[in-house]
């Protein structure tokens, strides 16, 4: 089983749902992504905090088998820390703060041990970040994702970087800004022109949709009877994705489309408590259980 | 190879599309429901219309399998006309004029050869005349669609006959408005508990849920790069379906699933062109073919 190495945001999180509201919690697009990663696979992290992130935290990363010797203290900085608010539909948050802090500046410094390893997952950060970082590392397969922010601020290196991943994973209107194109369909065979290898369009409660040499295949999303809080989906999604792929020896075609049930699966865990504490409770015997769920459920 | 009963409108529509507009085209539940079924298994058609009906409409149907002896021609009535318009996403139509006309009061005259028809599809109509019909008839499988609009006037008659049908088809804004439940999985298992056997929860672009035994089954929708006209969809989706399972010596529940794909892929034709013109021209080597590409959308 390969590592997998993680480069994305640790942060602080306020959310609102309309289930309850919680302040103050571990966040962040690597958090939720190495988290989920790592009931596959061993995971490296590579990220930031200030000097007033909780120790506790770090020990909430380790509960895991997650290493935390890329994760940098930033002296003199604060944590990057945001607040959202989710409608009754539990669609798209409202940000209601964004504080980058030590952000602002992240220049990560890489392990030594780290530069080896073979399946990399540049969660959602700055693309110059993400580039910047896959410039020291020779892996065998890179997954990306992005979102609305830099697709508006930082098109260009976003595509630069996209185009050297295996496999780019947008959320539906992500991929519609990026491809500038309203259909779906037209969405990913332009992304495709565009240079991007392998797409996964995320379209949430409707499933995945993967496209690749000009095929798609279609993932379902779990019938979710009790849904508390999305915040983190798209990254325990993609990371638990990438987790799959890297505890496989080669990546088929056939494995590449369990994958995405397999990211379907963590982000159904996921949406069911705030934050990370449903991963955090899950053993390996429920994800097998659900996977066998999410087969039989398109099997036919 | 059964034959299909189905009762249902024939209407004369115009259609606005971002695509175009078409004035008194060949319409109605039954009209769509009829023509995509005939790929499957022969029709027979129950609906009325007036003395304005064109004689050519009535040899549009006759291209296909469709016995019209049951298409009762009203003298001094009018042909039911329906106006809509779709907005730029193609979702749901706007109702720009409705006149019943001949509905008002339709009293169904069943040919006698075709009380023992196996297989019935209640298309959309006033639940009142589906159960009406369903009286004359013992067959081994019943399917019945419904809209918004008898859910709203007619409840108690609706859920009344879809008690007596083996499979239910909505779509999700009719299943929600039914089980009066935001939550899809909570609506299915709310119509369960009210008596419905079996459920289709029809999305849209998103595909169709089937709920059988308090298991669902997710069927994608086709990844449609050139959509025109909306107008049938559901009705060439329900009636396919029907007309697949007529075709079938036993119903299982592995053709069941399959029946949800049949539905899809003539749902997906019919969304090609206006009204009936894309099922006018669609052959059975189409057919196989997007019966194939579905399937394999979601072999993993």
């Amino acid at each position: 089983m390969s590592p997998v190495l993680v480069l994305g945001t640790v942060a602080i999180d306020s959310v609102e749902t309309p289930f309850g509201r919680k302040k103050a919690v571990l966040g962040g697009s690597a958090s939720y992504a190495a988290y989920s990663a790592s009931f596959f696979a061993p995971v490296r992290l590579v990220a930031c905090v200030g000097s007033d992130f909780p120790e506790r935290y770090t020990r909430v990363l380790r509960e895991r088998p997650i290493d935390t010797a890329g994760l940098e203290r930033v002296p003199h900085e604060r944590t990057f820390r945001w607040r959202g608010r989710y409608g009754a539909d539990l669609g798209e948050a409202t940000t209601l703060a964004t504080h980058l802090n030590v952000l602002e500046r992240f220049n990560p410094n890489i392990p030594l041990d780290y530069l080896d390893t073979p399946c990399v997952f540049l969660a959602n950060i700055d693309p110059v970040i993400q580039e910047r970082v896959l410039n020291h590392l020779k892996p065998r397969w890179v997954v990306l994702d992005s979102m609305n922010y830099w697709i508006q601020h930082k098109r260009k290196d976003l595509l630069r970087v996209a185009k050297r991943a295996d496999l780019v994973v947008l959320n539906d209107a992500e991929a519609r800004g990026l491809a500038q194109e309203a259909s779906l369909v037209h969405a990913a065979r332009r992304l495709k022109k565009f240079g991007l290898k392998r797409l996964i369009i995320k379209k949430g409660e409707h499933g995945a949709l993967l496209f690749e040499d000009d095929k798609f295949f279609l993932a379902p999303a779990y019938p979710q009877p009790a849904t508390v809080d999305p915040t983190g989906c798209g990254d325990a999604f993609a990371g638990g994705l990438t987790g799959f792929l890297a505890s496989q020896k080669k990546i088929t075609r056939r494995l590449l489309r369990r994958s995405v049930i397999a990211g379907s699966v963590m982000a159904s865990f996921t949406i069911e408590d705030f934050g990370l504490k449903r991963l955090r409770r899950l053993t390996h015997a429920e994800i097998r259980n659900r996977l066998t769920e999410f087969h039989d459920l398109i099997r036919c």
